[in-house]
């Protein structure tokens, strides 16, 4: 037994940037992430789940939007002195698993997997070290016909769990219309050609700054870019940010390409087809985004659902091709109560070399991942997570000695499917009982003392008509507790039905 | 992107002790899981979701089965040096909560929690380093109630995942039995009596002994506990085992409680009030399991259910009074072909001081933890696990340019209910893609070449049939091809219903 050895007591807290959750912060994620799962499993994709280990190595350095190696991860060293860590996201485990099961898995591998990753990154409000990921990827198809899948996919979920048609849009993007591009600003592929390293270092450089540069196209707008791919510009705060350094004229092919999205999908392919030309990645990469709409539109899933947009960059450098992105649309107040639009709630895309890494042969992979947390947000701000949060019918203790009996009425509740529970605190002062069972939102308590023992009846009370009541009426009215009935101990499951609503 | 620095790839494995699961094994969990949720559900319990990571300070030095400090967790230190590490259970995160939040939550506080939970051990055939507990506590009660309540629930969970009555039984002991016997033993009790500290520590070293010894009870029999407890005995492989250096006359006290088991409850009640005597802490602990049986037996779980059994010691230090154990008692074949019975998937009792190491304050807490892999096991051993194992019907592709229409066949069947996918491997080779069905065990394979389309219709290959025929029928019966059929494209979804058993 634990003896305390001296005045120093443990703090009862959770780790920084760590949080818990209670009640129906748990069943409402739940209840979400059930139905995002039936529709994964219904379009075929099997659930897979991996360890919350990996070793740093299988792990690799590309955690997201940051792009250096080992960091950002909880990390520690096992007894064999190799590095083990938390996982970060569910792509990387993915890819382990298809290199290390590639004899056994069926080809393609569909497979979905929720559950927390952890990100060693400094907390902050809304920030945690521990949070869901709930994604589906298709490994081993080339096709972008498992692209457009994922789309369909993503947006049927989103329907699935409560949004409604009109409020998300996932918008879609390539990544080689983007290397298209960079290949008509620099003259060259910066990903494959063979020029000295020096000067592929630089372009690399230049390539990651458009990049981010492009990225910030909904923030700073058109002339934005053009300043920071040219000279640089001020921001709003006064300081001035450099430029990418790119001419004028190769800012205006990065422009051209950035704002080629028009009001339908055929315009905003026939831009795009304008910007890259016709030949080479950049024509390859149109004709893909082509091919996604059109499948898609077959399905139902038209330009209202579905959006090309050349904004969509994506953080992830892991990314070859479509690149993905569900947004939702409606407005919510922020936290100084101005109206914003929800954002982005979702992201993914193509990525072919992941499972590379391991076995030397490219592998084909596309994918989603819905951030679950902004979701259930998003459900909570336009009241469509719906759980039941009722407590249960508390029966309480007036008389110690027919615990027992007590028992049998909740267990008699139960039986009927009611939720219910006796209460085993210390039963001596019966005002506690009530406030236990108001804590507990209960909605009924049961009371049976001797007197109606004796009679074999018992009282019920309406919680939740009593704090109405408590609420809004006179002294006189409440004294007279219309939300108080006695019944025959033999009818409590029926009356009890019929105050929950469930006559 | 990632360039092939030099010849050196990452391993694609597990790190050593973890394991990954695929489709059934995970569905078939949560099915059990879900059942479970809803049984604790129903008595009131609420969910609780804590993170993985805690301080090592709130951990604590309990480590199931483990008396010593911080060993057998992963752990690590963060930025500011403090020590984290991955919960090993779930007991010692609901003491944290219920100390942190002991002012905001209701009390008594039901909760259940369910998730994986790491032990750095050496890993085993069977034994891993992360894995699922299932856990319903109740803190705050000092009331009997509420562990028989944790026995009753206990009982439900099991028989509503489909354990049937009469292959399990919970098994129920009382800390304070033992710790009467023991006083009796020593003249005193060594958990609260005064004495010089080193008698103190031979004396608390010898109570561990004893309950090491008790523990073994079902292993070496009355005889082998009388040898142990005094003066030793030879072991099977014929190695000498220490004894405890007990006297006769005491060991016989320890034997009196061991042996103390009846045919009824009431009669083992009988024996241990015997044992122990009519006063002290033992007579206090028979008392309790009296009341424990009776309550039990008033909601009608009798002792073909619920069984008073002495020889329960339950391994964790922490056990203040009652103690449980879930046990299956049916046979099952080892690895040897032998049979053998199932034993342990559950164990539990009360434990009174694990909040106080956080608040210096007593809070009663009880409950029990289910051991989710053992306990699936079980019902696979039983055939109970019943999840849908059959494949999604898989949508073929003769036609690459007709990709949409492959795709809207796939939707059509999945608004109908029906899994479905569509091939998006190469569809080259067309044996492939059969070979791809058999492998995701699909029960149909929809097919459409040129001439199909043109007429509007579809093949249907019933594979389940197809696979049946192949093994038993002749090559001129394989030829004629029963378990394939034409149907017309509008009668695709009624048609595929109709061979899933669903017309």
């Amino acid at each position: 037994m634990a003896k305390d050895k001296g005045p120093r007591r443990p703090r009862a807290e959770t780790p920084k940037g760590f949080r818990d959750y209670f009640g129906a912060e748990v069943t409402e994620r739940k209840a979400m992430l059930d139905k995002i799962a039936e529709v994964y499993h219904r379009h075929g994709f099997d659930p897979l789940e991996t360890s919350a280990v990996e070793t740093v190595e299988a792990l690799g350095k590309f955690l997201p939007d940051v792009d250096r190696p080992n960091e950002g991860v909880f990390a520690w060293q096992d007894e064999d002195k190799d590095w083990l860590a938390l996982r970060y996201d569910l792509t990387a485990p993915l890819a382990r698993v298809a290199a290390q099961y590639r004899n056994d898995l069926a080809s393609p591998y569909r497979r979905y997997a929720m559950g927390p990753v952890w990100r060693n990154e400094k907390p902050g409000p809304g920030r945690f070290r521990q949070f869901y990921q709930c994604d589906a990827d298709t490994v081993g198809s080339a096709s972008v016909a498992a692209d457009a899948e994922i789309c369909a996919m993503l947006a049927d979920a989103l329907e699935e769990v409560g949004i409604p048609r009109g409020d998300y849009v996932v918008r879609v993007n390539n990544r080689k219309v983007l290397t298209g591009v960079l290949v008509s600003v620099f003259g060259f592929d910066p990903d494959n050609l063979d020029v000295s390293l020096a000067a592929l270092e630089r372009t690399m450089d230049t390539k990651a700054a458009v990049l981010r540069t492009i990225d910030k196209f909904d923030k700073v707008g058109e002339s934005g870019v053009r300043e920071l791919l040219t000279k640089g510009r001020l921001d709003a705060s006064g300081a001035y940010i450099d430029g990418v350094g790119l001419s004028a004229d190769q800012a205006e092919k990065v422009l051209a390409f950035l704002t080629s999205k028009g009001t339908t999908n055929e315009e905003t392919l026939r831009n795009l087809r304008s910007a890259v030309g016709s030949a080479g990645i950049g024509a390859e990469g149109v004709e893909e985004l082509e091919t996604i709409a059109e499948l898609l539109a077959a399905q139902g899933y038209g330009s209202d659902r579905i959006v090309i947009d050349p904004s969509v960059v994506r953080g992830l450098g892991y990314y070859t091709g479509p690149v993905f992105e569900a947004e939702l649309t409606f407005e919510i107040l922020d936290e100084k109560g101005r109206p914003r639009q929800f954002g982005s709630v979702a992201g993914g895309g193509r990525y072919d070399d992941l499972v590379k890494r391991f076995t030397g042969q490219s592998v084909p992979a596309t994918g989603i991942s819905i951030g679950v947390d902004r979701l259930l947000a998003a459900l909570r701000a336009k009241g469509r997570s719906q759980t039941d949060t009722r407590g249960p019918v508390v029966v309480t203790v007036m008389d110690r000695d027919r615990m027992a009996e007590y028992q049998a009425m909740a267990a008699d509740l139960r039986r009927a499917g009611i939720r219910a529970e006796v209460y085993l605190g210390n039963p001596k002062n019966f005002g506690n009982q009530l406030k236990y069972a108001d804590k507990r939102n209960s909605p009924v308590a049961v009371i049976q003392g001797g007197d109606e023992a004796a009679r074999g009846a018992v009282i019920l009370k309406d919680l939740f008509l009593g704090a109405k009541i408590a609420a809004e009426a006179s002294h006189e009215e409440w004294k007279s507790q219309p939300a108080q009935t006695e019944v025959p101990r033999a009818d409590l499951v029926a009356a009890v039905r019929q105050m929950l609503g469930q006559g």
